[in-house]
């Protein structure tokens, strides 16, 4: 079966330029700090692969709530490498997928990949890939045991490899052995303050004016998003789900500061 | 085993025109302002997939007791957006379908609605797609998975899809961890007033006179259907349920008043 | 699989007159009121089915004690129907089936049955069909989420269709969510009154003479089954298993009465 | 799987003498009256087969513990019914049979036997038949499932059919809902009187002369076999056991009284 | 599967000699009157097969714990029984099989032995044979099931058959149901005197003299393995294990009493 | 299938030089006295299956932490043997196999060994052979036993066969009743003092100069490591990721005592 399903992959090398730009779609907003700070982590394992002949795999975690931006992080720091060798494994490319050809499908770029001097690997949304459901924690075994080896099985002599996965269930891989495997975890945050939501809608250009813009922020801290008080709700909101509201408000452009505001206060109950 | 499943499947553009009638048979009777509410939400979503460049993908869950009209609000809205590419996945065409063969058809329907610049696909039931069951809770792991993939899966470039789910077993959803792929959730109610009954029943014309309807709704209000008394009994009927019942009180023309109050009473029971 | 279980089963169309006649082999004996009263409420369904356009399904079930007649009865209704397409789907036909046999070969009937204008489809046993068993909550999935589609799929246009199915288990039914599915329910019970056994007894020639049955029931009253009494032992017996009581006893023509009511004793213990 | 399975299975008619007489190997030793009235009650069931047209079939369960004798009592009544189709469905017979094997040879001799105007099929070892293991309660669903159907699917027109099934876990089969489908049950005791013990000794002739039989006869009442007293220990054993012991005994020719006490004695620690 | 199974398995006939000295490698030391009891038993059962008309089959059953020579034993006694037909089933020879080749090879073994008018088949580690697994109690039910019927199961007239199971998990068979299926139980006890771990290590010159002897038992004996006093550790080894041990002792020749010693004590915790 | 597995898998003699110097990439660094004990009592046994006629099968078992260096270690002891047959079964090279064709590839090489005179045959990971996942207590119940009964299978006469096998999950081997399949156990212990880890940073040249060790282990020191004192964080990391966070300080040649140093608290918390 395995055989089989290994024949129906076809060869595949070099960088997927498409397919990593159409998970950056909406590119990188630097709204905080943290951001530069996690893009720059990920170049320093970027250049240790690269110098350090001691360790020939790195392979590093993305991980933290849905929608905040891990894809597109891991994404980016893979695009950025310049390796000759960049590849994304992703669910989306393997709907329908037998487990037999999920495994042969993952494991066919990391033989592929030790072809290369240098090569980075992004494994995006591990639960997906496993097959993960909480009601009764099915899984699929063999796609697990399958990440488990890969990220630990060293490329062959002169070969490189920087292994970047992403998830939203951190605890879950710990409970599946997972975790242990991996050189390093980078924790990617979701927006929580008023003024990364700020930049974020100056980004994409919500408002007509600042003034616009201004009245809205007001609004947003009257409604107790400015956090500093107990009792005030918490803002916490990933990139992407902002990014969808904020294009649901600009359908009505008359009321779009309310709307922005009424989403934000939804999302909490 | 995927493979040969999806050559079963034959090719299929367009709108399905017959399929969207066959679930609305009874119209859409506008007993409650809610109604409305529901159709114009709806419209909301289809026209920001048509002009927002940021969202190619929004999906809605429609949600609310069986029977209280999914499936027709659903197809309604979908039937209204008059985009090109309008599909119905519904169970209904895949009694007997393996789990590949369901995951087959369903992906295709997406596969194929990425070639419309414009297109909305209604998943209708998700619990009998991905073969449900409360006891043990029994599922279609592969289906679910497939559906995951799917709801966050955006169209290629230029490429632009409205997803419009139903379920009755909302909570079922979030534990499998469907709820949080949704952009946005619709409640249908079901039917709590005696004027909404009445619109119904107005609407179908199951009385011969405004007289005989009159007395009717007295004989339900003296049931104590009237509501705002708490000994009373509540009234709470999908509209579905609603038009089967009078159906059968129309046997007995003689008796339709009488049959209707008992078959109500005893819903409850 | 499912494909070539589908070749494997030959068209069938029009009644099954046979079929009908072997499951009421003894008749349908009016031992009690509650009889006639059953057979007229499924012709009041017949009736509707036949002339209301807004309810082109109705399903019913008939559920009760193990013995107590709902194969019989319903095959009864359906006989009396006159439809020209009746047809009985019962796990006696399908002995050895692999679930997708089954599914196959129910599917097929209501595929067929779309074909008549009129259709009365006979669905027994529902708890053999799924094979269900308590021990450890096992049964056919893929048998039940088949069920939980058809008997809520609307026939295409201009067709009509009435489903009877019978189960002993309504606990269970209501437990895998198929309860929700029927249109209407009706409770066949067992037997409880000595004048309704006499009824039976007399019916079936059982004892050579009126004096003889008389001196049964004394001894059948002696024993306790009169009931009214608290202290005395209630009667409650299926109309089939008091039949193959009826032909033990009558193989000790001396002791006809005395064997009677020793096994009815015996069955409370 | 089942067509296939079926045509392995070669056509089998009439009587299958030599299978019945490998069962009753060692005869019946009419050790006690209950063995008489066993009998008497089989033939009964035979009678009301051949001669009540109301009941053409009749199914009778035969339980009792290890090695009580069920086998050869069932063989032994169906043998003296002398109708012309007499068959035995044992789990000797199916060693590595799968499951859709066991459920197409059990199948078969069912539609066999439909083909006789009178016939009675031994259905032995029902725990067997269905692979039950009491650790994790695991069976063969398709094969109880195939017995819950034949034990009530009646015959065709004009044909007969006596069932006689064993099983040593009556409670099992309650369990398995399949003790309901009995028309009535027969219970196989253990032996547990010295008069009975003695009889089947006399009967093998265990013993070169009566003397020596009575003396090994009191050294099991000193022993506490005789009963009586609540002190002693009890004697409880099936007729195959006790056989087997008084082979073990026969080996020591000059200790045969003394080993057949402490075979005994050792059965109950 | 089953029938190719049968195929794949090549016919074998008479002595399996090769075999049970490999099991036996090790020959049989009488370190204790035990030992020689067993092999006595074990006789008299091959005695009561070839001389007793009445009892063509008997199983017995070989348990004790891990390593103490239960297959050794067992392969011993089946070889002095001189029977034409003598055959070793043992997991050894099963590496890698099917479920269903298993129960083929198995059942191959017990129709061959039909053949033979005197056969023994030595049955070894039942718990590797079904695949036994402590953790979540999983075990091949398939080859349960074959066994639970072979030994049952009686040869055809004129032959007779004796069987020899081995096992280290009694309580594990008596869960499954396969203790009750054994004529009679023989238990096979660790080495725990001191005298019997002299007489082993004697004959496989463990030590150049009978004083370096004599003086690794002092040293043994001031461990506290004399035993008598409750404060002392318990002895407790199979003849396996203590074989073992001695050859790790053996290899270091100026240390060989203190190994030994530290070795066993190191057994206990 | 299993049979099919074999075939797909081609012969392999001899020494696989080449793989076990792939997994002692690093070499071994004798930072401990243990490291020099392990590798001394794995000769020992290496010795006993050379020369001790009794035990031509000898079976070792190298556990501890994750990355203390297990199979470094198995690999350089086999390596050291010199037999003319040395075998690696690694689940680096069974990535993606079915379970048969994991049973079979590592029966194999055990079937291969028995063809050389002198073989070592390293079981590298136990728990990744098997699938093992804690979630659920998932294996592969037939690789499982492949190994129960390869480990104490004895080769043919005059071969003689030493197995080490590796794993982290000491408890897991225990429940599953494979840690009594072997003969000795050897602990292989993380480091846990400063000198060692000084050992190993000297080894590979972290710093430029003595000065810049000194001070960097005065730092650790400071940190708490030193030991000694039960307030202070205990030391306690594997020589694998010794190495790794190693190369990680080695990034910032500025920095490389601070980065050691809060990479090692880093791991505690
Ligand atoms: N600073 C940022 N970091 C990450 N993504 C950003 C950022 N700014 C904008 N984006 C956009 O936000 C979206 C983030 O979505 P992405 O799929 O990467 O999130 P995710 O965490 O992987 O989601 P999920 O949990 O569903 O897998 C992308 O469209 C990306 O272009
Ligand atoms: N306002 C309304 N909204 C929805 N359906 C209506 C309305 N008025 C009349 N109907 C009719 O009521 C029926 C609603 O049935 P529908 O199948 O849509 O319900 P549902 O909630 O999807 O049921 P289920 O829970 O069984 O899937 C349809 O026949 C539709 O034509
Ligand atoms: N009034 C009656 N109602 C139903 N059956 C009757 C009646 N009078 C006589 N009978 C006979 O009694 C028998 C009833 O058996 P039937 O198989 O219909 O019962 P059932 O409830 O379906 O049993 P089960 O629970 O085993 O499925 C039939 O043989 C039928 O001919
Ligand atoms: N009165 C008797 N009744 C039954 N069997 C008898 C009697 N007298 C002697 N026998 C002999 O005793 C043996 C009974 O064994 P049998 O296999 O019938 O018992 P069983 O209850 O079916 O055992 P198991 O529980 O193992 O299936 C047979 O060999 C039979 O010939
Ligand atoms: N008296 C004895 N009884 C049994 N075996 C002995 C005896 N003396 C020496 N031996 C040797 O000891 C070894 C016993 O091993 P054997 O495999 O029979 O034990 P076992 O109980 O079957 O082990 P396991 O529980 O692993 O199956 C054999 O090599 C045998 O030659
Ligand atoms: N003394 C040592 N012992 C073992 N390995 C050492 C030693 N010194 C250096 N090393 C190096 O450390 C690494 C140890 O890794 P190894 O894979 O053997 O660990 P492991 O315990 O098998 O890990 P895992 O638990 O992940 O299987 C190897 O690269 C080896 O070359
Ligand atoms: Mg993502
Ligand atoms: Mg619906
Ligand atoms: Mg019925
Ligand atoms: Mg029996
Ligand atoms: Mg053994
Ligand atoms: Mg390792």
């Amino acid at each position: 079966d395995f055989m089989r399903a290994l024949e129906e992959v076809h060869p595949a090398f070099g960088v997927s330029e498409e397919e990593l730009q159409q998970v950056i779609q909406n590119g990188i907003i630097h709204y905080d700090g943290i951001v530069d700070e996690l893009l720059k982590s990920g170049l320093l394992f970027v250049e240790q692969v690269r110098s350090s002949t001691r360790t020939p795999l790195v392979s590093i975690l993305l991980h933290g709530p849905p929608g905040s931006g891990k894809t597109a992080l891991g994404a980016s720091i893979a695009q950025s490498s310049e390796y000759p060798f960049i590849k994304l494994i992703s669910p989306d490319n393997m709907v329908g997928f037998s487990e037999a050809q999920k495994v042969s499908a993952i494991t066919k770029v990391f033989t592929d990949s030790y072809k290369s001097p240098l090569s980075v690997v992004v494994v995006d949304d591990i639960e997906r890939l496993i097959d993960w459901t909480p009601m009764g924690a099915r899984f699929s075994n063999s796609v697990l045991q399958t990440l488990l080896v890969l990220f630990k099985r060293r490329p062959p002599k002169g070969r490189r490899l920087l292994i970047i996965a992403t998830s939203s269930l951190r605890p879950m891989l710990t409970d599946l052995g997972l975790s242990e495997t991996f050189d390093s975890e980078l924790r990617v945050p979701p927006i929580t303050s008023l003024r990364a939501l700020e930049h974020v809608v100056q980004e994409v250009e919500l408002f007509p004016s600042d003034q616009h813009r201004k009245r809205a922020m007001r609004m947003l801290e009257e409604a107790g998003f400015g956090g500093g008080d107990e009792f005030h709700p918490k803002l916490q909101i990933g990139v992407k789900k902002l990014l969808s509201i904020i294009e649901m408000a600009r359908q009505e452009p008359e009321n779009v500061a309310e709307r922005l505001t009424s989403a934000l206060l939804d999302l909490r109950s």
